[in-house]
């Protein structure tokens, strides 16, 4: 991808995935112990999953290479050929996990029409398949914690209670892909242990607002965990000496949580100072974790434009996600980056014609 | 896994994938440069495929997490359900990659019986299925460099080409599991582009002899790894600022292949120390490589016994295969282990009784 | 099942599904020429496969056990794991197919939310995916003519053309789910080959109004056809002297095709009649073909309570869909059927309490 | 397949497969009362089921199209992705199924080498995989009854216990492919139900010795039969007024089964006249029931020539297996029809120069 290199990335918030390990988490990592984690030997991918196993609640936990692998496995083990997984119509394994655990073993994805992602115990239930020989099986329910195209709702421990227990009374499993649960526990100050409480497996992502470069770790009972060994193996996650950037999660857990809430209070500012643009249409009041998506194309200009212009201008890069503009914050953007990104939102706005040359244009198009 | 402590493992056989990362390869980790390898954005992730893809002649190359996943994803890309991939019946994916890519996507394996894991091109032609309805189609080759159950045995350059000739004159795809590409390239003097000329797709291990604790390099032409692509995404192989394992690799690549041949040599020295031990079956001039397999039964101890009593009296660990002792020199074993396991091989034989408390030997036995 | 039987069914509008054979039907299934379908042999076989070949203006055709098994392979034939297959959302595979496609192979069902089952283009283009490794890949559209859930209502020709030229412009295979296509050519007077014309596959069943006891065909091209073929041994529909079945489908066609404007007629009848009983809904003018859908929840009843009475009071069979009660016309419902179903209906509204006795009651629900 | 017509086949032992209904059958058939099946209102497939089931005493019984379909819904019921069923490296279902189980449910097959199709417990024992995630999983096993490639070859009732004993042991299921299960039934004078006895799952073929045009039952627990009933829909094996064909099967049970005894002594008579044949190798002795397999190849010609002449210079049809000739004998063939072969083949291999017209050669070759 040959993006035109002249225009720096000055503040990214394309996402939280781009976080790059710090100084100090670099040094943790140089230093761990490592052993060849198939063999269960070791001792830093073992200490991360205990510590996770702990911080969730669940017996047993497994470190693997990415969110996608969590609720992958989660789902294979969960069901069979012809099971039925409900989630959210925006849920994250429908749109980005190359059609998630539907080719990978022929388990159905039933969607529900949520508020911002979180849906209801009631939705559950109409959801529900009859059981018959002509009907796939319902089998799972997912809960995405924070929603990620909900722009970082949190769901409410009672509606998780909710549909956990409609889920339960039908004999389903439920499960959370937690790529932000930590977000929302900072954010409410329900602990992950609440969260989880209801949750048959969940995981949580090291690689997002938490900053560690590589994996997530899934959570459940012991013989769940058994079970997605077995997976993690025929998908090619079982690793060898996992422990070198298990300790970045370590370290992440140890130092990169409470921090979050600093990335909420950008997203916050950023939100209502994109308020204050004309032409861009955003709701403040929505933003409670680290997420804000806002609406430009009343300004005349196509998301896509908005979203150029902001890359090749003023090297603020956002993304686009279901038609809007999508800015998340993260441990690499400070509050003064907060601040050239709402001023670079209200140039472009009030600068009806772009500075931008057509051929890095096409070719700044062509690399994403 | 509760083994037994007061013994420590002092010398490791049980296989290459255990070496750690030396101090300078964490050094050179711990300073990589890295960004999101999702977005193309990680620097050192990127070198590490371009290294690849030239050492190996293919026109792109992909990082990911495991050997495994590497012959995973070729497979799945080369076939269709209801497509047949031929190799030999003591091929990998068939027993230790939790049933390979058959549960993955319906892709049956025919096996053919070669001498120690090399099958000739007459018998691909004798495995090959008449077109028909009733058939599964023949629709790949697989090869494995070295024979890890062959015991390390290299395929010849000019076997490699015959095979891929037929395989190539009935549409099928060839693949090489190069788990130990490496080692054949430094034990025969063959280039590691000479090997992989006639092959479609093929794959390094980086965490096996070279030393890395991570991942596998897959390389084919530019068509192949894009769908790879799609596959690392599906299976949750796509990971985030990977160039931090990435790096070791790069590390790797430029420091710990010449040095294999001190393996082969360990191998070799071994070999010939166990075959003046009595009772110990092994032909040393089968170990081309940095594997040896030995038959311990003639000394009236089962398979398991010996490497009970080797690990648990000795601190010596061997694995087990096939019902064969197997031991597999690397990084972290020296000429001097070397002399040490000899020596507890012959006290092991020449001592019926053991000293291992029983107690002990259940926990042992337990854990693996 | 253990339906108390003293209340024989006298009118059947349970489905057109459940027409038995003539006896002119079983005098020519009696003396068809058979051989091994399997071979090529049977030549009442190949005669029926020629017969909609021609009907559909398509190269080749297929006979197969059940329209289901027609949907199955088309699904298969023109997608890979990991693809998606865009429906309505009221779509038969999607409900009444055991998971469609899915656990078969893999295949993802998007839906869209069509009027009474039929969608647009632009809903099409909405549907499509962009082309990512992160997405699941837009392969195929559906079509189902006539829409089951819609009510029997007819896919118009143009929206058919308009839906198949945007699928065909993305690359995209076009399927039609025949199973009541000869109720739209006889409702519309527009010819089969006419509505096949931008279809990719599409087939006819001959078990529904067309009142033979086994089987449907599937049409497209040759290669098409021909992979089929693979799909119908693997899926075990691969049959031995079919003849004797196929012959009932010849028959079928001959002679069981312009008397389709009968049932078409009963059921606007059945609509009307039931539009002046007090408290059921339903609109006459949304009649096609040979479908009713009614509602009959504001007489204080529930759907069950209504076809458990008509049933069990009357022995009028109806079947429940989706909430409400449908009936469909078929080859084996006279006019005087019609007529005594509409009476049945005011009998049971107008007369609050039931007549049905508890026990048997409860063994109906069972059977059902 | 346009093959040369002049010359119709006279005597025809290509397979079993290919018998046509009697005039008594057809008739049977057409006064058969039928319903709709997949609504349990079929009376005929109901007592099929039913006869079946209590011929081979197990609880349920499910009609199916094909006995590939019977095949491969037990095994889907049996295992799950990842799973491995243990069969004889002649089995149907590898060869002849498009694949079996693994493209539609991602099962393995892991072949033994039995003698003539049959394998010993000590065989299934070698076979089993040790339990670890690394390992497919070792779930079912499979018998063929009587071994189609094993020249119907039977399964000794003690060797089928002690191979299930062991697949019991070790918490596999047993199922047995029964196409020929009658042709054992009347060779040795066991019952079926003795057969069965020790079988998880079991199906009788109705469309080969028996003489019906289409059909399987497959027989089992009731949970057993419910679960196939799922399978039946999703892979389209549920019909309609399946009685129709049903009804034949009925007639077969009740007159085709002791006339078996017919096929196996005209099977035995062809072995001997054969065994005369200066250049065809046979070994009579080993013709238990009514297949036969003979060598040609010692008399200078390939088995496709020697197929192809005695199919096209004297119209006795031959089939071709795993490189022998094979000769079926069924309801359809004669004593005289034995001689005639007998004959035909003296001829061939005393007349070392064909009379077959070159284009009618070709066109003949291509048509198989």
């Amino acid at each position: 991808m040959d993006v035109p290199t002249d225009i720096p990335i000055r503040v990214d918030l394309y996402s939280d995935t781009i976080t790059r390990p710090t100084l100090a988490m670099r040094e943790y990592m140089c230093q761990a112990e490592v052993g060849d984690e198939q063999l269960g030997e070791d001792p830093t991918v073992n200490r991360l999953q205990d510590m996770v196993a702990e911080l969730l609640g669940k017996e047993a936990a497994l470190y693997l290479p990415s969110g996608t692998m969590c609720n992958q496995i989660a789902f294979c083990v969960h069901c069979q050929p012809g099971d039925e997984v409900i989630m959210d119509k925006t849920a994250h394994p429908l749109h980005y996990e190359g059609g998630g655990p539907t080719p990978l073993k022929g388990i159905l994805i039933r969607t529900v029409d949520g508020e911002r992602g979180v849906y209801s115990a009631r939705q559950v239930e109409e959801a529900l398949r009859e059981r018959s020989r002509y009907n796939p099986r319902s089998r799972a329910i997912s809960i995405e914690q924070t929603s990620n195209m909900g722009g970082g709702k949190c769901w409410p421990l009672e509606t998780i209670r909710e549909v956990c227990e409609v889920a339960h009374a039908h004999g389903m499993a439920t499960h959370m892909d937690g790529a932000r649960l930590l977000n929302a526990v900072v954010a409410t100050g329900i602990s992950a242990k609440a969260y989880a409480a209801s949750l048959d497996s969940l995981w949580l992502d090291l690689s997002k607002g938490l900053g560690a470069p590589v994996g997530g770790v899934l959570a459940g009972s012991k013989a769940f965990i058994e079970e997605a060994w077995r997976y993690k193996q025929l998908l090619g996650g079982a690793m060898r000496q996992a422990g070198i950037i298990a300790a970045a999660g370590i370290y992440a857990l140890e130092h990169h949580v409470e921090r979050l809430a600093e990335d909420h209070e950008n997203a916050k500012l950023l939100a209502q100072g994109l308020a204050e643009v004309p032409g861009i249409r955003i709701r403040p009041q929505d933003v409670e974790t680290n997420i804000v998506f806002f609406d430009v194309t009343e300004t005349g200009m196509t998301t896509q434009q908005f979203i150029d212009r902001a890359r090749y201008e003023h090297g603020v890069r956002f993304s686009k996600m279901n038609g809007r503009v999508r800015a998340i914050t993260h441990l690499d953007v400070t509050r003064q980056d907060i601040e050239q990104a709402i001023q670079a939102a209200r140039t472009i706005v009030e600068t009806p014609h772009t500075t931008m040359r057509k051929q890095d244009r096409a070719a700044f198009q062509q690399a994403y």
